[in-house]
């Protein structure tokens, strides 16, 4: 099967990391077709930035509609409910995925973010996929998009230090990493706190496996019928595609 | 004060139908400045639309950024966190500000939206407002956004029947139109069913002319601070403007 | 059109403050009409002076039936859904218009009340109108209800430094003031703290008006219905208005 | 033990009626004391019958301070925060005690109240117990307070009718009645639905002296505290007793 | 009436504890029937534990089943959904009845458990009775089950201390103990305290005797119906008792 | 790797038929080892099954404790939690993994179960995942454990009926099938209703997988740390096998 590995911001390195991430865990029968934003911001770290990221989502979507699967790597889940209605394979997004492996490593779990300024919103994300009561804490760990990962020795730490917290204070007993940046982390972070760290892209990428597995398609009942076709001004419409079909 | 009436989708007489009202209800010392997005659909129907228009609406903000006020005049609120950071001046959608008024009129509200594949989206979006324990529920008349208002007799009436069914079957004491489009059917939906009709453009125009009266500006501490300075690729970063202040 | 700036409690100077901040708020075709309790507490700290209160917001309802919008202000909104019965007019509490207005400007919210006794309370209120997930903290400044306001700077310092401890430990986005009398203290406290800082006076009075102007009206179809026509033992019947309607 | 049976309105013959089946219930050390209100509506139908009723409750506990517990005997619970700071003893209220048995009974339960116009009020109240997520349903049997009970042969069928839709339609797995005056129905519903039927009379005199044989008093740390000594205008301030002390 | 007081551990000393305090509350007309389950973990500290205590509970409500109510004496009310299908009488869990009864004393509790490991759990179980908007903090004493009681002087500083933070921290205005070992400490721990403190074994013993003397049966019609005539392998069927009714 | 396929009722041909679902979507590095519960019940369909069932669980988990990942395969996820408890090794339940796929294909879900009864309970598994607020309604087919499955075409065409109410009355945009016997069902039934159908077998195979390839286990830290060394009457201590370690 092919899986789209589809990174909505326009930084070619970090597709790069995260499909090696994605390489470690898919199984031998997954192709992983890795796809990068062609305009649009560099790291996503605004409501700015993932407005324009969703609609670069939905463009990357249409150009490449004929895959098995589709993995949204950003931690935000930009354009993810756009995408579903493009396509009728699974799509995940790498947020939702970490959220839904953690539930089923322990009863609560906490989020370490990158900047302060995500803390409410990603409140709001994990409430929108219905798990509001399931985390324990959303934390930052102040490190930047762009600056994530094992390279960064004292970005790492910062991961690790509120990872501790969130243990110790906040009673968490799973970490997730709120960023796909950070996929590189998990087993650093895990061997110095003792508990499980879920990277969302290995998350995703194995969760999209076992939905095209089970053979299950996204639903075209309601929130995701495929797009109406509406007329669009000043670029292509992008409901053409499934109206095609 | 200047307050933009800003249109997500590109079909301009729907601007000039909102303005229309938005006039009727804003009091002398306001000046209306209406905005319709230059790029992207006509009416937003589905996730994909509204992520396009998501990008539009930071576009139309950025391109007139000395407002004292902003009105998102879509029901799905499309781009209202993006637009948000990009400016410190109140921003209301008129999803939102139906709701909230809604909320002061009864103890529960119906929206009456309009198709039934926007009912599971916009129980999403009522509960991000945080609204979930208020709406006794989400009813679709059938009726597509370009065709909505009260020159659609039949579509009038199918927003009628619906309502009917939410007050006398869902227990609705107010109802809320969920589409900008119907703009000017509050008063014949009103007269028919005797419960009060909020309508999201007259709503959004008062309530932000009330925000500003108050002195009150959009919170820079977090979730709405001014966008990072992050490089885009294949188009002009969003974020120069704050960044310039 | 006139509106009514109802203070449920008797102490007529902290009718006279909060009209002089409603005064700087409301539009010219305003005019305010105050009204203080005649009989009943001088501050509203307890369920029991809230008790007393609703009862002396039902009377003043009732003897001036024939505005256009009230406001009810006192933080604790006592008397709010009585007075909603009464008239068909809109009713906003202080307490709720605060908090919608504050879910405007932010993703979360601290409440800044008076004494520690009400937290608990104030977590019901803010619950009862729906928006339990939106608030951060609620915090107590420990300065009685007759004793708030820019008059007491050590009262004054008590409330700024709560609200630091929001900002700082909660993550409010946006402060709200828990009490009529401390009207006229955002300025103050916004420019200590950075944040957006709401007064329910003037979100009030300026959010009745809205209501007003959009002709929206409260809904008699069922929890605001005009009272049924029960009789009273040893005091004049409250529903003897709306019979003669 | 002496335990306050505290009639909120003031038919004394509603009194009787639910004295009676207070006795029936209550263990041979228990002496019911049955006081009905002096001022106020003689049913509570409304939110303004219910803020003049709460007065008379606070009234009505303040000259009986000395007794070991008390049960409020209105469904609505009107004035039950304001007692329990007025004295120490616990306080019970109808509906809430018939909220709480009905949770031992089954995992959701319907409440069958007097007028429509109460369902949503009812929700609200359920809500602020904390249980809003264990009922079913909350129906109406369309019969007014002073024309419930066993004596209405047409009043009972319309409770009978609301509680089997209850079961049939909405999963309802125990019944709780929704008003003092249906105290004597319990055995006939049960009998003809064959499910538990909770009145609350019953209920909160047994539950209040549950309490006060464990030893069990009321919290006098934040939400009911004792209150202030806050000064009356027109009346006697009610916190005189619990400050002599 | 006979009621059951069920330990679903196997230490006697510990049913004997628990015994005499339900004495101390039972009203003369209550013969208390203490139980021990006979095979089993002798405390239950994991789920593990729990998992068996379970099936223990059971086999003894089915070996006596013709009581006329049941408590289930442990706090994490292991097999409470189980006993009140194989009866018909009423069943409380020690657990449960502490919440209930903690509720109408204050609008907040905290519960103080044994060991940190049970936090998650315990919050779980609360949210499963409908009550997880009602409790402001668990907090753990670190004293295992078979070391709880007023005898360990070390131990009941160790609940003392947490419950001074319950207070001081979370706004605790009431506290449930959280094992049924903890059944003598309540005076103590109040004294300390100032604030009302529940112990599970009254408050289910005395709850037990309220539903009892009201005439109320566990519900029958769905989620407590008698069990299937499932056919059993390896052991008696359970259900053979309900089906010979 | 090795995974389990833990069946906690004692009828080995559901095994049988689970096991074969589950080869039909197991990767081919994963080889599955089918367990059937030694003693107990032959089909779970009430709380009393269940906790019989639950210890069943628990003993086959200790006596195949070195496998990489476990399946609990029956949709109460019966024993889940204690099961955690016993190994390191992710450990998924089918009702689980069939709600957590289902989320990631449409915005709401409906639950087909087996008989009425299990309904409020199903409510409360479902809440206890921290799902509550994605799905649309339960649902019950009429149809025994053991009568479910595509042999029993009357019991086939009852789970689509169901699934076509879910669909057309309760807005189900995915159905979730209630019992590990219907796991031949999801072509049949999404034949029929154009929607995706979850079946938890398939689900929780390809979940559990997916953990294993993350190198994701069980967080040791809190709820599902391994069973305290507590003593066992009657019966061999589950505790052993942590213990030697």
């Amino acid at each position: 099967m092919r899986i789209a590995l589809l990174n909505p911001n326009t930084t070619e390195h970090m597709t790069e990391t995260m499909l090696s991430v994605a390489r470690g865990v898919a199984p031998g029968d997954v192709e992983l077709v890795a796809l990068t934003a062609q305009r649009g911001p560099t790291a996503i770290e605004s409501h700015v930035d993932e407005a324009y990221a969703s609609a670069g989502v939905a463009d990357l979507v249409l150009e490449h509609a004929d895959l098995d699967g589709y993995v949204i790597a950003c931690a935000s889940d930009p354009g993810l409910f756009a995408a579903r209605e493009l396509v009728e394979a699974p799509v995940v997004g790498i947020g939702e995925a970490a959220y839904l492996y953690a539930c089923t490593l322990g009863l609560t779990f906490s989020l370490i973010t990158t900047l302060a300024r995500d803390i409410p919103a990603a409140r709001v994300r994990i409430a929108t996929h219905g798990l509001g009561g399931r985390y324990a804490s959303v934390r930052a760990a102040g490190v930047p998009v762009l600056e994530t990962g094992a390279a960064n020795v004292a970005g790492t730490a910062a991961v690790i230090e509120q990872g501790r917290l969130a243990v110790a204070e906040d009673g968490a007993e799973v970490l997730v990493l709120g960023c796909g940046g950070m996929a590189d982390l998990p087993k650093i972070v895990s061997a110095e706190l003792g508990v499980p760290v879920v990277d969302g892209v290995a998350a995703a990428v194995t969760l999209v496996t076992g939905l095209v597995r089970c053979g299950l398609r996204t639903s075209k009942r309601s929130a995701f019928a495929w797009p109406e076709p509406i007329a669009y001004r000043g670029m292509r419409a992008p409901s053409r595609l499934p109206l095609e079909r």
